[in-house]
Parts: structure tokens; sequence; C-alpha cells
């Protein structure tokens, strides 16, 4: 496990939120982060979809662990700003979400995220949400 | 408890992810819509702050039943898009996501919301996020 | 001629844009900055209405404007983000741009801003645009 | 030139705010389309750069007429809501909005769109700006 992984994980471990939506880190790459959430009622909108929040969740914090991958050492992530949009019902077996980091700078980066939907058994998946954020680097 | 608030609780009480998150139904008036959270570790990001997928997904809800008191009969609401300003760290005993409609129209209506943190004992509040977001009506 | 004023309208002289779509500082205050653009047809997208970005170069600048009346001494203020929502078409005789500071930092402010819409000889307008926005601050 | 050049064309040139800004119609494909704009004085904001609003006129024109090459047939496109990060300043020679459709259905798309600053004589661009942005269909 490299020094990067380690750190996205030592971080995404102490998300209580993210124990809360079942949610777990798939995977850290340089300027990427996955994380995957399986489909529950207990995650649920009225009609039985994955609620808008807990979509935005999970893409909430792949993009601010993609932005933790080029923060400066010594930093953490805090979210400054997000937007969604949401392209279909988020129906699905399970839910990816993949955030990249567009540019980053010394004090901020802007991240472009996506939600996966897959079906049981599919390969295949559907795109439900799209997310573009700006990131800030903080000294805790 | 008049028809407007019941059609809203009733939709409520079938979103699984409030319950997961504690959060409870606050106010119903004519366009506008209150939801309220305690804090809780099981809510939190790295850093002990309610986590910005939390106060999103509480102030999307309140946005979507302040849209729904507006919606047509026999319509619902589902989240076209929103954006999220995030002001400072969502630091407080407990949040109240406040929702207004802006316009409704016949198929979408545009919505504000903030997010109020309440420090322990408090009457005044700190807001934390700013919501702008557009709900589409849906015949289910 | 307050020194805030000054500072705004001397930024705003420099602004090629605003004097290609006919606009003028309208009003300056501590935090809150009105920007004034007559309709016309060089400004219109293929209904008649005023382009989107016309619109939005006016609240842009607007909360820009905002935003520098609480900038620290000595710094200029660029737009790091925003997002607009579009509630009618942009119809009307003139329009003015308001944009108002939400949370002001050291290095970066949350603004709102909306667009009025002003019929021929009518007193009461419509608002055409709700905008969201981070500005930073920045030393040139 | 296809018929759905031929219909973008006559819509692009419809819209007075492109002509003002001396915007034209650099490509139209099946769900994209470039729209390339030449920095000048007369769109600047005060550093020099090229204003956040004339930035976000282009690409909101390229990510509306991805959306038209998509909508049904006899339809217009408005813009219901855009967001742009602004990556860095909008410096070059000259600028290429691209505007791209993610996703349309009946009444409304969804867009993703970019704005690359080219310097003079430099075959590579630069990304200043990224669009996400609800595209609505309306018939005339």
């Amino acid at each position: 496990m490299s020094a990067m992984h380690d750190r996205v994980a030592r971080n995404f471990a102490a998300q209580g939120l993210m124990k809360t939506l079942g949610a777990r880190l798939a995977r850290v790459d340089d300027g990427e982060v996955q994380i995957e959430m399986p489909a529950s009622p207990a995650l649920s909108q009225q009609l039985g979809y994955a609620h808008a929040g807990a979509v935005t969740s999970i893409v909430d914090s792949a993009c601010g662990y993609a932005a933790l991958t080029r923060a400066p050492e010594g930093c953490d992530v805090v979210t400054a700003e997000f937007k969604v949009n949401f392209l279909r019902p988020a129906l699905g077996e399970r839910f990816v979400a993949v955030g990249k980091v567009v540019s980053a700078g010394k004090t901020m980066g802007v991240c472009t995220g996506e939600v996966r939907a897959y079906r049981e058994g599919a390969q295949e998946y559907k795109v439900v949400a799209l997310m573009q954020a700006t990131m800030v680097f903080v000294r805790p």
C-alpha cells in the first residue's frame, strides 16, 4: 500500500458518514479516487432510488480525496462548494463514485466527479450524477 | 395537521436516508420547509464536523419538500440539480435546513436553501451552507 | 464619493466588457453593488431576450464588486466560480444586477446575486436570474 | 453543409450577443459544438484577462447548440442553469468554447463545456473554464 493510499485510507476511516452510508474506499490513484456504496433502503428517497444526498456524499468524498492526493504535505481538504446534476434515477445494486482532479494549486483544487450505477450482475454502468467541485487545502 | 403538511410528512417518512441521518421534519409552510438533524459522530467528516454530504442531504430534502408544497396535484418531486457553498465548518449541536421556493412552474421549480448550525444552548445560529436548486415535478 | 465607491468605480472603468455591454455602475454600498444594463439587440439570444451570458456578466461583476467592498486593502477580486439559475425569459427595457456578500474571509468571499428586469415604464421588476458565487481575493 | 449545421448556424446568426463579442461558430457535430472568440480589450475585466462573463457567454452558447443538435424537431433551446469554474486567468490570443451533450431527454438536456485559451502561435491550449449546464427544450 503506497503512502498516498495510506494517507487517503486513514482520512477516510475517520469519516463517520462513510461508515453510516456503508461506503468503502475502492481505489486510490494519483489525482483519482473511487468510492463504492451498495444500494440500501437506508439510503433511499421516497421513490426507492438512492437519495440525491447519499449519491452526493460519496462523490463529494471521492473528489475531496482525489484533491488530497495532490494536496501540499501536511494539508487536509475541505469542500468549498460543489454542483451536481442528476442525470437519471439512482437505481442499481451498487454505486461507484469517481472523483478526479482537474487542476490544483497551493490553496485549492477543482475536481470533477461522476456516480456510476451498476445493476445486478451487469458489467456496464450508467452515470447517474455529475459533480463539479472546489476543494480547499487547510492546515488542521 | 393541514393537507399540505400531511402530503409532505407522508413523503418524508418514505425517505430511508432521512431516518438514517436522524433527521426529522420540523416545519411545513406553503413554499418553505424546515428539516432538523442533530449532530452525531455518525455524520462526521474527518475533522469531526458534519460531512458536506449530510448537510447537503437535509437541505436537498428541505428544498424538494418546499417545491412539493407548490407541485401540481398528484406530482412528486425529484432533484434535477443543485449547487452548495459551504461557508464555514459545520459545527454545532444541531442543524436546521431551510428550503424555500423562489419560482415554480408546471414542470419544475427553483429553490434556495440554507443550513443553520446551532451551538449547545445558543439561540442564535450560523449559516454553514447555501443551496440553489432545480426541482422537477414528476408523475410517479 | 466615498473611498469605497471610488475603489469600485475605478476598477469598473477598467472592465472593457462592461462598456461593450452598455453597463454602468448604479450603486455601491458596503457589501452590495448594483449594475444596470439597458436591453439591446446587441445583447440578445436567438429569441430576442437578453442572452444568458449578458445577464451573467453583469451579475458576476456586481458580485465581484460587492466582494471588493469587503476585500483586504490592496487586494483585487477574481471569480473562482459561480452558478446561475435562469427563472424566466430576460425580457425588459433594462436589467439591474444586484450582488451581495454573504460571507468574506481573508482569501475569498461568497456572494449571492440576482438580475431584475424592468418593463418599460414599470416600477416593479421581475427577477430573471439568481447567482451564487465564490470570489477570490488576489494581490495583483 | 448538413441540415444539423444549418439549424445551428441560423440560430447562431440570430444571437446579437455573439456578434457583439466577435464570436463565430467554429464546429458543429452531433452532440458537440465549438465557438471561437478572439481576445480583445472590449471583452476584458479589470486586469486585462477576458471577463468571466465573456468566457461564460461562448461556452453557454456552445452547450446550448450542442443540446440543439439533440433537440426534438421544431424545438429551440434555452438555458435553465449553469455552473462555471474558472481554472486560471483567461489569457490568450483566442478562446475556443467546446460544449458537449452528456444526456438528453424529451424536455431537457445536460451538457458539459470547457473554454480553451490559445496563446499566440501556440498549438496547445490551456483550459480556463469548466461548465456544467442544464438546457431546456422549448417550442417557440
